[in-house]
Parts: C-alpha cells; structure tokens; sequence
C-alpha cells in the first residue's frame, strides 16, 4: 500500500522507538518531564526564541498562538486557503472569539501590498487587527514555500502597524530545506511560530508553540484550558527529539520524489512540476473527467491513497515511510487513472 | 453645521414625535407591545417574509440573523470591508463562534463565480460554509447596488450548495428606490434579512430582522440573550413605522444631492461620480494631500462634519435633515481643503 | 386588567409622553446626544461614580459590567438564583467567557462567610475568583433588600481578595425607599453596578452601566458590539430622567400595596409578609393544589395576569400602573383560586 | 524523594513501556491506528456504553463530553469544587458557551434533592437546565465515593427532566475497587463519562471519553477543534492498554497506604481517616499554624512533595510509584511539621 494521503501517515521508525522506550520523563503538567524541558528548550533555540511550549497537535500549537497575539474580539489577516481558518474547524472563532479576514488563495506567492491595504488601524470604527499570519510551507498553496524577501516585507507592515506576525510552520522544515533558510533566520521574522514533529519530520504526535517566555508562560495557561496538559509526554517528545535530529536533512529525498510525481502527472495536465517545490503534490481536477473523491475512491482499490481536498482538488504526499518503488507504483496507477 | 458623517445623526421630525407621543404600547418583552407588533409584520409583509422581530441596532439584527444560520464553528463568507466583519467589533466570532473566510473588497460588484469557489462543502475535512452575507447598499463600497441579476446569480450558488444568505439591508431602502426593484423581490432572494430606520429613514432608533416564523422565534432568545429585549419599545417602533411611511420615495432626493457632491469633487480626484448610485460619497484620498482626520478636523471647524472612515478614506453622507444649501456649504468647505 | 407580572409592563404617563416628545437629540453612538450625556451623567452622581452609560435593556447593562470585571476565562460568583445567571439565557458564557460558581438561593439574606469561602485565590491550580455579583433587591429573592452591613462585610471580602463588585441593581430604588440608604453608600460600595429605568420607575426602556472613566470607555465599545449602540435615543433617556424626577418617591406605596396583598394571601400558605418588603410578592406553591402556570392561567381569565416563575412558584409585583382597586381585583380572584 | 502530589506523577513501568515500544500504529486522524482502535472499543464495552474516543488529557475529555450534552447557552449543574468548573480553567465557558449553577461543595455526599430543586424547566423565562456532572471519586471531596444509590437517584432526577449526565470519572477505577461496584454498572447509569488512564493507572497520558456512537462522532470533531486529534498514537495508547489490564487491581493497596497515611496524621487534626476512602487524603489546615504553601514547601525540603490546593488545604495522594517506605516517610516528615 503507497499512502500518499499525508505525510502524517508516517510509522515510527526504530531508532525512533528506541528513543521512546528509553525516554526520561516526568509529570510535564508540574514542569518536571526533562525530555520535554529539553525538547522544547531545543527548539526555542532553534528559531532564535526564548521559549516553546508541547502541544498534542498542529491545530492546537496554532491556535496557542492565535490566542496569544490576537484578543477575544480582535482580528487575524490570514490567506482564505490557510490551515489555521480552514482545517482547524473554527477553532479561532469558538475558542478565541477571534475574527478573521482573509485575502485570496494564492498559496506562498504573497501579495504583501495587498495584505497591508487589508489592515484596520486602531482609533477607527472598525475591528482593529491585531495580527497576521502566514503558513510555510503552504498547505494549500501546495507545499509553496514563501520567500525570505516576502517574510521580510511582511514584518516590515507588521512593525508599521504594530501587529503581531504568526507563522503556521508545521512544514517549515522544508522550507528551510528547499531555501537554505536558516531556522532561526524564519524566527527572528515572527512574534510567534507553530512547529510540527509529526508530518515531515516523522514522530508520531507533536507539535510546539515558540515565542518569548511571557507568551509561553501565558501559553501554557491556555494549553490546559483547551486540554492540551499532559503528564509524562517525554515518551512523545523523545521521539520528536530524534526525529529533529535526524530527519530534517533526508527531506530534499521526499522533495525529489514530489518533483518525480509531479513530473509523471504533468502530462494529464493536473500539475504545473514548477510550482512543487516540496514534498505536497496538489492535483487540480477541473478540467479532469474524474473527481477527487472518485480518483481517491479508484486508487484506494490498487493500493494507493491519496486525499481528496475538495470536490476537484486532490493531494499526493511524499514522506519518510514512502520509497521509490511506492512512489513508482503511486505513478503508475494514477496514470491509468487520469488518461 | 452640515452634518455628512451618517445618515445616522437625523433627528426625528415633527410628524414622526407625534406618532411617537401617541403611540399605543406594551410590554414588548412578552409580546404585549401593538406598535411593535404590527411594525414587525408590516416589515415582514413588506418583504415577503413570515415574520420580523424589533432590535435595538443594526448590528444586533445582523448578528442575530448569523446566528440564526450559523452554528457556532461554523463558517460565514462575506466580503472583505462588509459590516459585519469590520464595524461590528468581532461580534460574530465573539459572540456567536463564527468563522468568517472573505472576499476582496469589490463593494457592490460582487464576482460571484469568486464567492461560489470559496465554498467549503460539507465531508471534507475543512470547516463547512453555512451562509453567505452581503450588504445592500454596500457601505464601504460607496453605497454601490448590488443587481438584482447578481443576486439572483448568488442565490443560485447558495442554492446549489445549500447555504443560507443574509443581506445586511440597512440601506435596503436605497437600492430599492435607485434600481426600482420591489422589496419583496429582494426579499425573495434571503433566508434572512436585516433592514434599518434609523439611518436613511430618519427614525431616531430600530432594526428588524426578517424571516421565517421559525427564525424568527428563536430569534427572539437570541434577542434576550443578547440585551435586545425592550419593554414598551412601541414608542420608537412608531417613529419608524412612520418613517417608513412617509420617507422611502425621498430618498431619491438624497441621491441626487450626493450625485451633486461627487460631480463638485470629482475634478480633486477624489470619487468618480459614476461610481455614486445612492446617498454615499466615498472620498479616495490615497492621492491628496491631505488625509482623512485631517480632512475631517480642518473640515469640522468651518461647520462641516464628515467621518474619516480609515486613513487615506472619508465618507460623505445625504439625508433627511441636509438640505440643498447644507450641501452647498459642504462642497465649497471642501472644494477649498482639497484644493 | 390587573397586570401584576412584572413592574416592566407599566406604560409612560402623560408627563413623560411630553418630556419624550420635547426631548432634544442627537447621534449618541458619536456621543451627540444632550438627553443621553445629561442622564448619564446625572445617574453616575447620583451613585457617586465618575460616568454612566445607557444600555437598551438590563440584561445588556448586567452583560456589559461582568464583562468590564471578569475577563474570558475568569470566575464570577453569585447566588444560584441570581437574575445574571438564571434569567440572561447564558449570556455570561455565551457573551463573555465567563465561568460562574453560585451559592445556594438565598435570596437577599446574604451568607458572606460562606461566599468568602469560595473564592480562588490566584497562584492556585484553579480558575481565579475575579468578581461576586449581588442583587439589590433581589428578584427570585422575593424583593428582599440586602443590608447595608452585610453588603459592607462583603466589599471588605472583596476587598481581602482584590475582587470586583457588582450590583445588578435593577431595583435598587426599591431598596433606596425600603432602607432608606442613600444611592451613593451604595453606590461606594461597588466596582459597578446596573440600574434600570423600565421596571418600578416606569420608563419604557433602559437600564444603565456604573463605573469609572476607564470602565465606561471600555463599556461603550462592548455595548457596540453587542448591539446596543442606539442613534437618537435620548428620547428614551428623556422619559428615564422623567421618571428619577418623578416616580422614586412614590414605590413606597408600592411596596404597601404589596404588603397588602401578601397579608390578604398569607392565610392560603403561599407568602409570608415579614419576608415581603419592597414591591415583589412571591407565591410560593409547593403545598398548594395549584401549579404555577396553572393559576396564571386560571387568573387570566378572571383579568389578572401573574408570573409562573418556576412550576410551583408564582410572582405578584406592583407597580406605577396598579391602583388600589386593581390590587382589591388581584386579592379577591387569587383568594378564590387558592382557597 | 516520596512525591505525593499526585497520583499523576507515576512514570512508566517496565512492562508498560515494553507495550509501548512495541505498539502497533497508525495516523488516529484518519481512524487507522489499530491499538487506539481496539482501546477505544475495550473501554466502550468495560462501561456498556457503544462507543469511546481517546483525548490527550481528562480536562479535554470532560469538556468535549460537556459540549455534547450541553449547547452554547445551555446550563450545567455540578458541585462548586467540581474538577470541570475549578480546576479546567473556565474551559466549559470559553470554550463551550456552557453556563453553570454550583451546588455547595460536598464532596462525594451528593444531597439529590438539593440537585433537583435547582433544575430550571425548559418553558420558563429562565435558562434551560440541560445536563448534571457528578465526579467520581470526588477530588476535593478527598477521594470520596459516591454510592450507587445516590448515582441512581439522581439519574432518576435526570429522568425526570430530561437531563444529561456525565461522569467525570478520571478516578472512577478507585470507586469501582473500593465499592465493588462493576464498571458497567456505573456506565449504565450515565450518558456520557471520562476516564482516566494517567491517573491513577500509571500510563503516562490519555483519558477518554464514553458515549454513544451518535456522541462519540460529535466528539471527534469537537477533539479535532480542541486541538486532541493526535497521528500515531497507538503509543500512548498500548500503555493505556497495559495499565487497565494490569493496574485496576492494585488500587486497593494505594488505598490502604492512604488510609494509614490518614491515620497518622489524624492527631493532628488536620483528617478524619473514616472520610478516607480511596487514594486521597484531603488536609484541612484551618486551624494548623502552618498554611498550605508553607507545608509543601517546609516539606519539599526534606524530600517529601505534598500539592497546595488552596491556602488552607493540602492534598496527599497515594499511586504506583509510592511504596511503605515512601509512606513512612512522609509520614514522619508531616508528623514532625504539623505537630
């Protein structure tokens, strides 16, 4: 079976679970699970920041960060197409009271000047914004990863509205990967930024929130409210721990393997290869005879998955556990399927 | 004092104190109110509904509609400068959980194709739309006509998809004096609907929500909930009975005088009179060299009052109680500032 | 018709008909309103408090002072038959985040020892105590009127915590007539407090919000977004003032009619008049042969209208518009029913 | 070190950490991991109850079965120190728009009428009473049990009105063992429950939620929201597992280390053992020289952790990582500052 659906299908691998079985931990709801003390200290360090914070999920490491930087009745600017307004289920809204605007889909290709004409100064009569936020790389946007001059110009309108930048970083491994970015270059740009251990990286739960020690002081505060305290999570952490150290460099292998993915499908006219720069391969159904969830539906029988997005957009995803000859056979039968 | 910030800032006439002084009321909280009751089926009727229900504001009834189609988690698209998402302080995700995607600020000129391919449909794994919103006039698109055509168009996509669609008809009025389309042809198009008295109607106070028996008694405890319930609330549901009796048609007369001032400030480069459909004069000063506080204060202290609406933005407004000589006064104070 | 639901239902005398329809106005959501400001400002005086801020009804001025006290997350304390938490449809969670623990009904007779061993201190693993509320006089509480020396013991409790105190003072004109205590001790003794003009003074409509500068400021923006911003309303704010004039003196013939009516019932078992001293009569029917919405029903067909509460508990209430042979009429036709 | 904060702080045991190392997994979020699959149907069918979901914390667990059996708006009844509305941050406000009435605090000495009289009726201008959380064991109750014949009465109350109610059962293993009472038994009685694997079963984290398949598909939305959806998480989930199958038992010996810790300390006046009945030990420091903060302090320093609950309240807590010998010393240790 070739599991293209997401890079969150990953198994945990055995040096992975070594470091699991073996893993000092603590009660990490008291402060005392060393392997996640470690972890997030580690990570904080990463991005340039002082401080990060465990979290079970990429949704709740997000909106963490949402609820820090933006107040209940405040407002977000964030693309239409992004995770933290589509796929967290109005978390912003139920459990923040937080507002949203959004620009148009456009995936990592930002349109700064547009994002700055959107912004709602305080002293009018209108919601004041209070922060943006951004996703590297871009889910929807199909693994596009948004440039360094781009982020730069984004904090420039940030600074000159005093609004808060958050990054929705549960791929930014691969940016860094695919631009050579260093980490803590991406941190020092945002006030607060979302990591993910469990999808590029391979781990098999977590995510962390990173900023200052008073928003993570804060965060944690918040963390329980939503459920998010765990007791001796080190078991979990150990694995992210091993994961960051050694999966971060083997992601240009799940990049190579997108590209080929893309290039094979190029033909069916569903891919641009140009615009796949990581490891999410988008496929735009449109113009297709076949729909997302009948092309998902046929593949699953010849033991390939992919997920389907919406009604026309389906997604093929390379990762950890997928090798050349799945991804070979992933090839072939959409192929069949799509001519 | 020519007062051009809202037709907000009327004061009631005399015809409209006597309806008030001899209004017959009750308590309107358990129904016993007949001014009330009759205005609320007089607005229901009038736009072909079952039902309407008295709010003490326009933001109360159009957050009320939301959440009478929006579940909390739930999704709302809207248009980028629409008031329920910039003027109303937050309140549809603060007080009711709703998630809120937007479109660009196109005002009136809706791209509905645009709309129909930001819907989220239900069984995937993103948070599902339930309604979209859209103002008729539309305030921050310079009081613009949304046709009867692209209405019809959006309906179709809310049909498809099985949304709801609220317009925020706070200016209803004025669409419906400058396009000559019925009310109850409008009315045909919503689930739900919000229409003001006191902006262009002259009533000093009131807003109705509109809609199926059903909404509208629920409706009612959302009212409650929210601080909306009044007692003998007959005597401002008489001012604007009265309104709507007496000042619907002459609202063509504010069209023409806010036609006067886009075609007296046209040649400053600050509004294209073609652009100008009903009582609303949005003054562009992205190119002037003078912003909009200041505009508004230099303004305010040769007896002319405008509102600046954000930095670069100002707005003039016609109604009731501004005359031809009010309007005069007004263009050459502001002929001279943007000189 | 006997009317003895509520003292809501009373409808505006001659004298405050003529002060409506002479009221000078303005756009009050811009702060022009002369009628508005001069009422606000005279409440806030007459409590001793810096600023004041007119509300639509008294659920939104409970709403807007928990709100300025209590922040999303926090705790609120009050008793479990408290008006903010049994008769405002969950607006504390809904609106505002906020978390209540309640002691037991109790009405008026306050145990502040037991409401101190409540709060949660900060620093502790628990939501922290932020404010208690009271009600003067208290409504489920049968009217009664809490004590200036018990409310002075729990300011101090309040006080020894770094709590907020509110006062939904809905009635405190009745407690003003009953005690004879000035509004501004009680006033001193709160962080906020509402106050309502449409109950026993006769006003149609408002209540108003009591606090500092500061906590006004922030009130006027959370009365906007929860729809409470009204344009000319210093009609209604006229009748308001009209009605402090004219109609505080006068509930103590309020409360003697009550007392009549409690001593002409206090042979059925339903009231005990030493417990009746302000204008509420509460009917308590667990041992009688008639539920509550059964003898409202049976009542109203004899043309007196009470309130079923709760299954077995009914409401009388006097008021402005209840005249000596009204209350003969209740007496006379309640005697027969629970006889 | 004898740590006795809680019985959170247990750190794997061999056994179990052999059962996570070598779990099955797969991604939870598309409902393929086989070991979460198989806990989530053993601890549906040990309650009798269709269905179960797996929840990173039993503060998330509690609040996701809240919101399925409360609606935004809705009412919930529980104790005033029930562990949803003290210890969970105002999570069911915040988060779920969940009002609530308390009832005083006692313990696991559940007085049903009490409970049954504050129910409000749907009908009634009040807030609709919909559900009713008990907690069993009771934690600031000090580890009480609540008897079955109380559980049955009140679900009889909830009969009666057509209430919900959930058991917040993070430490319903300790009843069960103390009682004798089949887990089935207890499940029968509630429409919803969680339970607690990281408790006092010594896995390192997770707790669940029981219901209803109808409920349970709610809740995984609801978890996704919340930020609990987590990848493979079979991890945590196989030491659930283990703990279930090999530590429910044992229970009886950390209750009778509880009972002797109660005994020695009760000259001190500070317990009563026959109050003792599973494996806390509440410490009534009202009228100790020493406070709360002082004790855990003066006795962290001589190697023995005791949890601040409140000022004048400590907490002792016996689990699998606290032998005789641990006991024994805590013991002296408290005997020597308490005396």
């Amino acid at each position: 079976m070739a599991d293209l659906r997401s890079d969150t299908v990953t198994r945990p691998t055995a040096g992975m679970r070594e470091a699991m079985a073996t893993a000092a931990v603590g009660d990490d709801v008291f402060g005392d699970d060393p392997t996640v003390n470690a972890l997030e200290n580690h990570v904080a360090a990463l991005f340039g920041h002082e401080a990060a914070l465990f979290a079970p999920s990429g949704t709740m490491a997000n909106q963490i960060a949402l609820q820090l930087v933006v107040p209940p009745g405040g407002e977000l600017l964030c693309g239409a197409d992004a995770h933290v307004v589509t796929y967290e289920l109005g978390a912003a809204a139920v459990l923040g009271g937080i507002s949203t605007r959004t620009w148009p889909s456009d995936g990592a290709a930002l349109d700064v000047d547009r994002i700055a004409a959107m912004v709602r100064p305080a002293g009018y009569p209108s919601v004041p914004t209070a922060a943006i936020a951004v996703e590297q790389t871009h889910n929807l946007g199909g693994g596009g990863v948004v440039s360094l001059s781009v982020l730069r110009d984004l904090r420039a309108v940030a600074d000159a509205h005093g609004l808060a930048l958050h990054c929705d970083g549960a791929r930014i491994w691969h940016a860094h990967v695919a631009d050579g970015v260093p980490l803590a270059e991406y941190g020092g740009l945002f006030d607060t930024l979302s990591v993910c251990l469990s999808k590029g990286l391979g781990a098999p739960v977590g995510s962390l929130v990173i900023g200052s020690h008073e928003k993570i002081a804060r965060a944690r505060l918040l963390r329980k409210r939503m459920g998010g305290g765990m007791r001796q999570v080190g078991i979990l952490a150990a694995a992210g721990r091993y994961a960051l150290d050694h999966h971060v460099r083997r992601l240009a292998e799940d990049h190579e393997r997108a590209q080929r993915l893309a290039e094979a499908l190029a033909p069916y006219g569903v891919v641009d290869p140009a615009q796949v720069r990581t490891n999410l391969v988008p496929l735009d159904l449109s113009k297709s005879t076949v729909d997302a969830p009948t092309l998902a539906a046929e593949a699953a029988k010849r033991e390939v998955l992919i997920a389907a997005m919406l009604p026309r957009t389906a997604r093929l995803v390379t990762h950890l556990d997928l090798d050349d000859a799945a991804v070979d056979h992933a090839i072939a039968v959409l192929s069949e399927l799509l001519s």
